[in-house]
């Protein structure tokens, strides 16, 4: 029986948009594989979720800010975090020549 | 200020035991960093577990078998599944040379 892979599918090339995919979706929790070919936030935009995540940066890098911190922090291949819920963040820049991997688990927070 | 990685503390050599490493831990939800070094399940073991479980290797290479599944599957970096609770499963084997890296999301399934 073949093995659903985390690695499978990537792009190739830079794309327009950032990809994601649900791998799996159960009663207040969600996994999703996000790729990105150099894709960041829109200037000025801060994400702000309801939901809690845990997020691990698997392949490629990326810059991560959040509010209120001085510096943008860069993440590579391990690297993961925990976001509270409504505790805003940007995706300053994510490397534009390979695809990041990430690997995001969202879920209610009680 | 520093990231946690997924891949630091690896152990250079193999160890008697696997390791758990819970990265979170929130009401009916359990992320934990397991590293294997050739351990497997004790002959005639079955893994019978409560809770779901997602379950992603990262690096190394392990066996992984299902009751009532003719064949052994094998896991490489990338691999993922999703094991329903009380789906019992057995480790036959996790490569002997090398660190071998999973990251396990159990959860209550409701």
């Amino acid at each position: 029986m073949a093995n659903q892979n985390l690695y499978a599918g990537l792009p190739s090339a830079p794309e327009t948009d950032e990809r994601f995919d649900a791998l799996l979706t159960k009663p207040g929790l969600r996994i999703e594989r996000i790729i990105s070919t150099g894709q960041s936030s829109p200037p000025g935009f801060w994400c702000d979720q309801q939901e809690a995540e845990w997020v691990i940066l698997l392949q490629g890098a990326a810059g991560l800010w959040f509010a209120g911190e001085d510096e943008v922090r860069e993440l590579n291949p391990g690297d993961w975090l925990y976001i509270a819920p409504h505790r805003r963040h940007r995706v300053e820049w994510t490397e534009p020549q390979t695809a990041t991997v990430w690997l995001a688990l969202y879920f209610n927070e009680t």
